[in-house]
């Protein structure tokens, strides 16, 4: 394929360079955003007469040709091509002709790759966002249908407190909407023009930059050639807050992992989201959640990947940055999956209520409210904390229950115990006690549930 | 010191285990933010009533008290705390007596530290954002300064277009700026108050989360107790802004470094910023900019270290997190000093005039303006970038400059030549022509240092 | 204090470059190995006549005046000097005058700073192995005492199969020794005499490296100057190494936790090694367990760091490689302590016999052995896997133990079964039976823990 | 495609949780060595007579005709089978009926996928390190050809010392030879089998691993079943040798980036293996080295990725493990052609011998062969230092070379100068007066050639 450069040259370029340097088995993707840039181009160089505007439509006709072509997928990209735009470039000469000459002008590959790298991010920020909200979406759901069930929450994996499962779902809800905030952040950086920086220098020819960023919905143009063509900031940002989702769903699938263990117990997946043993004919195996929260080591390498490939890289263009794109696309679409198989399997687990309360049993777990007990009969927190925890030894040591203790053996720990002491002692009276903002009080659960929900129907 | 804990604990902690698992020597950063909070939260207790109002009050003057030694630097920390909680809470006893025994009322410390660490990252971003700016400011001081220099732009590393010094300046300007944008994002998931979340599950004691909000000027209060003890997040997204801000700083001392060699040498290092060797008398070298380029190492390690302890966590609390500090600290650290050394270095380069000058003798350099003036004359885009690429190999093969083709011979490589052809071979005159919007024109670069001055001056 | 450099330079240091390109508050911990490596180049420096002999004694006898100081912990690094070569220096001159200038002979900071960390990491390494033994010794001891003990072995965190405690143990150790020989070939590459390179060339005084070498008990000189100072990979390398000793503990880490866990139960932790909560009276957490799982992050950030600051520097040495210690220093502390606490932590657990047999009560987990059962009846795997399947679901739908069904009516599923084969879901049995090489059969795990006794006895 | 599991399942599994855990996209290029691993099962369960030996014959003759279809590129992946197991298992029952499912007695995919992943890794380290000798051997080949071109030595990137063109590259030699080793220690530990481990606690049918390992060359058989199926150390260890081979390639790149700048000048590239640009006619940029630069951002992601994923896995064998491939093949790709495409590179630069003298022009690069003249006449090295310090801040204040002051005006720097010393200003005697071992003394660089011409040879 006649090269996008080459007049200095004397030499054919070795295969074996030729072949390390080519990015068209990854950079096909940008086919779309590719065509798309370059019709804005051309319709701007038309209008604003750099070439003629009778050419600048023959252009844009060839390359809306090639766009149907990509999107019904009859597009196939040539790994003979050095990099997609040099394939696209030949594709156009065929439709074209000698007219095709005529589109890379005022623009190098520099901005043109930054270009299509942006319009690329902003649909992917666009679809992970709809992945996050899905994701969202069957938390709020499963905290709904379920959202009077109790579980121990845990702090150092050994039961704390009782919570509600839906307060615990929410948790999740939460941190997936600061991802929604983070992404949203992200694209006001992403959705900036950098077409018009040529090489790294501008243009001497009449070019309309803005008129190319409106055509192309963009925000903003770039104010700075140089930091136009070198920048990868965006790139970097956006993998950073997918480091942050995929953290985010290793903990879930770490949490469901857990509650689907016989010995915790506390859901079980449905057969069509589990999968079995090639040796062991009794497994029924979460293998889903488990890439789930292997997938973390995708998106920390992904970033590693391009913080690594930015280090110490003087401007303005430099090669090396062909590197982004491997770690982005990869990361984007795995991500992106992860979202979708979480959502699904959200949808496909079973609560199982009884062992639930079973894990409640042991009533330590609510040693706490014991002690918020005599706080409110006016002993002090560390006085109170201090005589609880002996409670508890004592538990340990006669293999008793709190609720073993009669109201005369709590006195003799502390006078401040009264009749009501013991009811503290009951789960659903610890939650619905409850009472501090954003806490697992039942009432403000169902007031979170309704506003997600309200929120999430957008 | 008496530990927060340890009713229901029959032996002693093991001394190692008790030594690994202290974290003062790390979080004692965290004293002054931990006596703020405390203040806040003692001052709602009062006023809720739910301790004496006279107690709080005696609360409160303990622990300005304590604040007092602090900002004077009269605290000491103490290694055989287990942690400053622990350590301010003896302190407090010291003073109050049985009173500080009310202080950790519907308070643990996993609500608290996360409170601390909030407070400490919402003045790190006030002092990095400064820190930005000054950086900022010193660059387009310097682009002021040295607003007519011309250099050859390079990508790859090899001359690419004539550039004004002080638009490749301000592409630095450009990446501090989104350093900006992304920090004050990251301020609005910093600003949120934890505190009241309890262990993980809230209290059913009658606090005012609002209330202490206000007090300590938070711009919301979180809404999931057990997100709220369990979320780092904020200190991630924060390594990965400094990561970034790492990014641009080794990219500006990479050209630095390059541009004070001896074979650039564009610039020259006043003695007061460089360092010599103890073995070879003539040396002087650039060793707080190499500094700084490895300054990534320390920013990435950072950023890698978080995420790796955040990964497949289960909520809500583990002590994974306590290993949240020290990566922080440092980079927080070591990223602000950076800043402030680049700026100070920036104060203290010399421009070499002449050398510059030198370096744009090679007019090839303008072979991009002579295929521009082809496009002028009609010749289409390709077609003049294989002209001039046939030129520019003739000049290699003869040892010619561009500017000793006659007009003539030009034009037996195009016709469209025409007199002006020559003049196109000018480095200012290449800047003077640029005309889109973000190039390296003149007039709009002096706009842009403008424009900045103007900013920063806030 | 008096700079090593300096001649050549007008003006004094800015402050606050100074600060900022100080190594002392990191490299003071060099000042032992500093001084060692001293002492043998300036007996070098006096057996090859290159400074007088008399005076070489005086230099050694100053150094080791030195070496006491550090030893006995006399020694207070000065937080004004550049560098702990700086210090040192300054120490030396007070002690011997003016025949201190006579150590620097023929030597540069750059290869000093290499001789001085190879020496820090040949001891690391040292202390480092003992660590590991020592974990592994606990390990072996502990499957030694409860060798009887038969748990459910996991995969997908499911019930798979019975095996032996012991036998999971001992997966440790395997690990571990695999640390211990990374570490032994690490150590190769750590134990090469740089000292001799000066600043990246070589000298042109009649040094013997050799000599030195012998001296410091190294087993090679480097071949190459220029390597020999621009070299760490043996840092890389060591970094490496920890970040799978930390993976290691890790994965031990979350398997204790989880054991630890009420839902699990295979053991508890002693007192002396559990914390508890300032909130909730009843906890006991494995914090320390946590911590080790998370130093991991520790781990994998100095990796990252390092080889950050090593990408893209060109030869030689650069200011860059100061790096290199505060993330070594950091993570050899870390990992070190980490394998100590491993193993206090492991002489310190009760193994709940009563409840790992009820772990056991689901017969399923023998599922394999009666698809073995078939496989020596002669029925092909593939077909026992199903058979055996479809029981299990059976138990399933109809809430049956596998040893609940009849020969009869495993006759139903499959005509091989006879009446022993109920004999095979027995746990005991099933791990009895077992006879591969490596597999969890009682005589050959006892084999292997008399092998690893033997073997860590040395 | 029928599973390999399956019996004791009721539903189908859902399309997007089996596209999500399916890994054929990725194991595909095992296939190779899982039908030459399954040849040596079925040839061992045949000789132990756990199945028949004829079947067992019909089994291999099975396999190996498949083995034949995989090496002439006639097998396909079929992008509906779960993982490659699956896939060979069904293409081998298409050949041999029933018979085919013999073969996966006594196996699990567990330990089947961990020998696979041995195998390959194995032939990998086998090639890999044909790659680092080939690009050895380019280096010390441009190294003898070139052996008596002097360029500056850098460090800091300021002129150092004068060197040998061919002692810098010599020290790429020794960095790969590190990787070698590397490399080799790292075989030691990849080459054991871990097949008969079953899914984590071996078999009770008569299996011999020994018989199985000594078929496909393993030199130990795993000691333990449980270590067996989770160990991924391997991965990760060949991960971390490969980051440091990719950190070397990027700091030879780096050297050879800049010495082709027009700036430094020391050579340049061949038109063959240096690209162009799509808008600046003039370019000829060196792409094909700032890939390999950024090489390393791919190599520490990888390695950043598995450690990741390994982090805090329970034992034994966990689906995350699949992650494991995905970054391995990648590096192990990417490394190997950045080492071929380097060897080319290293052919097809031409050595710009009048530049390089001209870079030695500026004699205070002998500044420190004038500080070792007056060492050799009593001169104690620190007051040597500062002399020619001061000598060397004259030149720069009066616009002069060290040559150009006559001895007398050196005497009145320092009495001890005499007629020799104007000598050492000459930077072929700097580096032929070099004595140290070695030091770029042009008799030792000549005998290092020669001694690795001789190793490499091999």
């Amino acid at each position: 394929m006649r090269k996008l450069w080459g007049g200095r040259f004397v030499k054919r370029t070795d295969p074996l360079v030729e072949r390390y340097t080519s990015s068209i088995a990854v950079d096909h993707r940008l086919a779309k955003y590719d065509v798309l840039g370059s019709i804005a181009h051309a319709t701007m160089l038309g209008r604003c007469r750099i070439i003629p505007r009778r050419e600048a439509g023959r252009l844009v006709t060839g390359l809306k040709a090639i766009l149907r072509a990509i999107e019904e997928g009859r597009f196939r990209w040539d790994p003979s091509a050095e990099d997609i735009h040099t394939q696209i470039q030949a594709e156009l000469a065929k439709r074209v002709g000698s007219t095709a000459d005529l589109l890379h002008t005022a623009r190098s590959r520099n901005d043109q790759v930054a270009l299509d790298l942006r319009l690329y991010c902003r649909d992917a920020v666009g679809q992970l966002r709809d992945g996050v909200a899905q994701a969202q979406r069957a938390l709020v759901e499963l905290a709904a249908r379920e959202d009077d069930v109790i579980i121990p929450g845990y702090t150092h994996l050994q039961r704390a407190q009782p919570i509600l499962l839906a307060h615990h779902l929410l948790a999740y809800v939460e941190m997936l909407e600061r991802d929604q905030e983070r992404l949203a952040d992200a694209l006001k950086r992403i959705n900036v023009l950098p077409l018009g920086a040529g090489a790294l220098a501008g243009t001497s020819l009449p070019i309309n930059r803005f008129k190319v960023a409106t055509l192309l919905g963009f925000d903003r143009v770039s104010d700075n050639s140089i930091d136009a063509v070198s920048d990868r900031d965006f790139v970097a940002e956006l993998l950073a807050d997918l480091a942050l989702v995929a953290v985010h769903l290793s903990r879930l699938a770490e949490d469901v992992i857990l509650w689907a263990t016989e010995e915790f117990g506390i859901l079980s997946l449905d057969d069509a989201v589990a999968t079995g043993s090639s040796l062991m004919p009794q497994k029924k195996n979460p293998d889903a959640l488990e890439l789930i929260r292997g997938q973390t080591g995708q998106a920390f390498g992904g970033l590693v990947s391009l913080l690594t490939v930015l280090k110490g890289l003087p401007l303005s263009y430099n090669r090396d940055l062909q590197w982004d794109k491997a770690a982005l696309f990869g990361v984007v679409d795995g991500v992106g999956e992860a979202l979708r198989v979480c959502e699904r399997l959200l949808r496909h687990v079973r609560i199982r209520r009884a062992r639930a309360q079973q894990l409640l049993a042991v009533d330590t777990i609510c040693a706490t409210d014991l002690a918020e007990h005599l706080v409110q009969r006016g002993v002090a927190f560390r006085q109170a904390h201090e005589i609880v925890g002996r409670l508890v030894r004592a538990c340990e040591r006669e293999g008793r229950r709190l609720r073993d203790f009669s109201l005369a053996e709590l006195r003799r720990y502390d006078a401040h115990f009264d009749e009501s002491a013991r009811r503290r002692l009951d789960p659903r009276r610890s939650v619905e006690l409850k009472r501090s903002w954003g806490s697992t009080n039942p009432r403000l659960v169902r007031q979170m549930i309704a506003r997600w929900k309200a929120r999430l129907k957008k």
